[in-house]
């Protein structure tokens, strides 16, 4: 088991909730669809949600290289990403033991612009697949003029965390006797049944990769 | 229309996805779950998930008093609070115009810590109904004990942007002669069926807080 050091930054106050187990954080990076970006912007923290790839202990971001995220984010300053997976509401028999169930990672790492060509498609590639796997192998080829237009920002995860709540409140023992309900309600996101866009080739089929996320 | 006013940090670059109007910010951040919350710590931004409560203009957090979060934005600085919704994944032709489909805000303002008592209770009835609404009236009420160990913290949303995608692709003229499909695969955050933790007092029943997230 590899486990990411604890150091000033990821360091979980409530440890029986903590993970700094690698194969925990990946797993839960693998699983989210959208990163919650934070940088500092003129002073101030800026929150972004971005899609993302993950090459192993690196993480990649993409947009539009005219977005503020790839002028600031260009210039190898301090990054921290955080992906949150929601997995019940937690309804305890007082507010004070209400809460949610979720599993969610804090990366902290410096971010810098992406040059080398070779890294930044396999950067596209990883993006790409992350939220459809295989989907890199089925569109059509990127252009050198889309190239042009797309900054990629990568980071190595110099720390992480892994933090999660799961299994029903905990009530306090008196408050068992009131006959106030306690439990979970579990939440799940869930595919809908793919929508084409009506302007199909004619025969085209739904392909592999959303047939695999669609089969879950 | 109440608009939230355009100012350094909250312009969106491509403006036919923003939207300043008060009544979209407020709907988005009513059906979130979770926020992202982001400050600055030790010159490092912080990207943590949270609950949280929106009494008008004003959005509350709450934890424990031992919290960094509590010990940092207790102190009067900027915050970024960013609420994500996901609404499926855009299956473009090519990697280029692949995509999410999303609704978000991103809020500014100056965190500060909340100390007037009354104002203390209406937040934490806020954050509680926010996930279950009237569930602050059916739960067991806050002990003394418990309203000291809890910190909340509330900013008054100074500068706020909503961001949204939807529908198909946009994918380029030529493409669509392609024999690769294009279109939407929906997301949606459902609620699975309430699970009790066995320790019911007898003739317990499912409160309406619940059977009202149930019923959408």
């Amino acid at each position: 088991m590899t486990a990411f050091e604890k150091g000033t930054l990821n360091r979980v106050r409530v440890a029986t909730r903590a993970s700094y187990d690698q194969d925990t954080v990946f797993s839960i990076l693998d699983q989210g669809l959208a990163a919650h970006v934070g940088f500092t912007d003129h002073d101030r923290p800026v929150v972004i949600p971005m899609i993302y790839g993950r090459i192993g202990e690196r993480l990649y971001l993409h947009g539009a290289k005219a977005a503020r995220f790839a002028k600031v984010l260009g210039g190898g300053v301090p990054i921290c990403v955080t992906v949150t997976l929601i997995d019940g509401i937690v309804a305890g028999r007082s507010a004070f033991h209400s809460s949610m169930n979720y599993r969610s990672v804090v990366l902290h790492g410096t971010a810098a612009l992406v040059t080398d060509p070779g890294e930044r498609e396999a950067a596209m590639e990883a993006v790409t697949n992350h939220l459809m796997p295989g989907r890199w192998d089925e569109v059509r080829p990127t252009t050198a003029k889309e190239l042009a237009a797309t900054a990629i920002i990568s980071f190595a995860i110099e720390e992480a965390s892994a933090k999660a709540r799961t299994g029903p409140p905990n009530d306090d023992k008196e408050d068992y006797d009131l006959p106030i309900w306690g439990g979970v309600v579990p939440l799940q996101t869930v595919y809908g049944a793919p929508e084409d866009d009506g302007a199909l080739a004619p025969g085209t089929e739904l392909p592999d990769s959303i047939r695999k996320i669609l089969s879950g």
